[in-house]
C-alpha cells in the first residue's frame, strides 16, 4: 500500500511560484525614483513594458533621471495620486520611504486587482524580485525566498561563471532552427514529431557546436527532419563545406535515406 | 556629452519579468488533469497554494489522482464552468486539449482580472513557467523565453550539478542568523547596520563553512556584531571548542575589541 506515496514527487512547501511574467507593451507604474526604483525600472524595460515613473524630479536619482531624459520611461513629476491607477494599469511597483503612503497604494491596488510589489514590505507584495542573470533569450533567476538576498547575488554570479560561453547564443540558434522547422513542416499535426526531433537535436550537439551552426548548416540539418534523423555535427560541416553528398557516409543508407522518400 | 549614455546598464529588451509569485494560502484553479496539469499542481503546492483541480475523474492522470486521493488538492469532478471563478480565485492555470474552451476561460479571467496561463497558447498567458531547481529555500528558474524549453531543462541540470552541495542549507543558516541578529539588535534604525554586517558575513565565509555553522558558532559570531567585525571561521571554531577568549588573537585588540564598549 505504500507504493503510491513514493511514485510522485513529494510536495516541498515554503517556496514561491517562479514565473516569467509577460509585460511587453503593458503599463507598469513605478512609484519612487531612488536606487530600488531604478533597478525595478530596468527589469521592466528589459521585458518591454511601458513604464511610468511617478516621483517629484527632486527625488530622481541619476539613473532614473537618465531613463527619463532618454524617454525610456514616462515621468509624472509629483507624488503619487490615486487617480494614477484609473486608466488601465497592469502592475504597480512602489519603492518610497513612506510606509503609510506605500500601504495606501497597496490597498488601492488590491481593490483594483492590480498586481503590486511594495519594496521591503513582504506582506504587501503579490510577488518578490530575485537576482537575475540575463544573456539574450536566457534568463536565470535566483531566489532565496527572502532568506539571503546577498547569497542570491553570489549564487547568480557563480552560475553566470559556470555557464558555457554563448549559452544565450545557443538558445537563439535553437529558436531560429525551431522557427525554420515550422516553415519546413508547418502542419499543426506535425507538432509532436517536430518537438521530438528538436529534442534530439538539442541532445545531439554541445552548446559550443550549437553556437557555431551557420545558416547553411541549419539548411542542411533541416533536410534530415524528413528522414527523422539527426546527423553528427561533422557531417553537417562537411555538407556545408561543399562535400559531395554522394561521397558522404550520410547518404550510403546509414541514416535510412531513401531517394524520393 | 556621451558619458551619460554609458554610465547605466543598457536596456536589453525581449525578456520577461521574472518574479517569485507569492501564493501561500491563495486560491489557484487548475483546469485539466493531465501531465501538464500535474506539473503545474506540484509547482503550486510547493508554494503553499490552495489548489482546486477542475476535471472529470476520467481525465485525471495517475499523479493528479494521487494528489486528489491524498487531499493535497480539492477536486471538482466535472468540466469547467464559469461559476468556478465566482468566489475569490487568485490564479487560473488551464491545461486541456480544447482551444475553444481554453480561450473562453482566458477571456473570463481577463474580465475578472485574474492572472492566468493557458498552456501552449503564449498569447493567452499573463506569465510563462520555466524550469526550476529547488533546494530548500533556494529556487533557481531558467527561462529561454520560449525559444528552447529543452535547453532550459539542460541548463537547469547543469546549474544543479555546478552548485555547491548544501547551497540550500547555507541559505537556511544565513536566514537563521539574520533572524537571530534581529533579536540581538531589534531596533528598526539598526536595519542598515544589520544589513551591512550580514553582507560582510556572507562575503567572509564559503558555502561549506556556512553549512557547518553550529548554533554555538552562531552565538559566538553574533557577539562580533557589537564590535562591527566578522571573525575568521577558525576563530569561531576555537571559541566553540571552548578556547579561552583571552588567549585568542581575537581579543588582543586586533578586532578593535574594547572591554565595556
Amino acid at each position: 500500500m505504500s507504493a503510491p506515496e513514493t511514485r510522485f514527487a513529494e510536495v516541498q512547501g515554503g517556496g514561491s511560484l517562479i514565473l516569467a511574467w509577460q509585460i511587453r507593451g503593458k503599463r507598469v507604474v513605478v512609484v519612487g525614483g531612488g536606487e530600488v526604483a531604478a533597478g525595478r525600472i530596468l527589469n521592466c524595460l528589459n521585458a518591454d513594458a511601458l513604464v511610468t515613473v511617478i516621483c517629484p524630479s527632486s527625488g530622481l536619482n541619476a539613473e532614473v533621471a537618465y531613463r527619463v531624459s532618454q524617454s525610456q520611461v514616462q515621468h509624472v513629476d509629483r507624488k503619487f495620486e490615486p487617480s494614477d491607477l484609473d486608466s488601465g494599469v497592469d502592475m504597480v511597483l512602489v519603492a518610497v520611504d513612506d510606509p503609510d503612503a506605500s500601504s495606501a497604494i497597496w490597498r488601492l491596488c488590491k481593490e483594483k486587482k492590480i498586481p503590486a510589489n511594495i519594496a521591503d514590505v513582504p506582506p504587501e507584495c503579490d510577488f518578490y524580485f530575485g537576482s537575475v542573470h540575463r544573456d539574450g533569450p536566457l534568463q536565470i533567476m535566483v531566489s532565496t525566498n527572502g532568506k539571503g538576498p546577498r547569497l542570491a547575488s553570489t549564487i547568480r554570479k557563480h552560475i553566470a561563471a559556470s555557464l558555457p560561453k554563448n549559452a544565450g547564443r545557443a538558445i537563439e540558434v535553437i529558436g531560429l532552427l525551431r522557427a525554420k522547422l515550422r516553415e519546413v513542416a508547418p502542419r499543426p499535426e506535425d507538432g509532436p514529431r517536430r518537438m521530438k526531433w528538436m529534442t534530439r537535436v538539442s541532445d545531439a550537439y554541445g552548446w559550443e557546436e550549437m553556437c557555431a551552426l551557420s545558416e547553411e548548416d541549419m539548411a542542411h540539418l533541416l533536410r534530415f527532419y524528413a528522414i527523422d534523423e539527426v546527423p553528427p555535427m561533422d557531417t553537417l560541416k562537411l555538407l556545408s563545406a561543399g562535400g559531395d553528398p554522394q561521397k558522404l557516409d550520410v547518404f550510403d543508407g546509414s541514416f535510412g535515406f531513401s531517394v524520393g522518400a
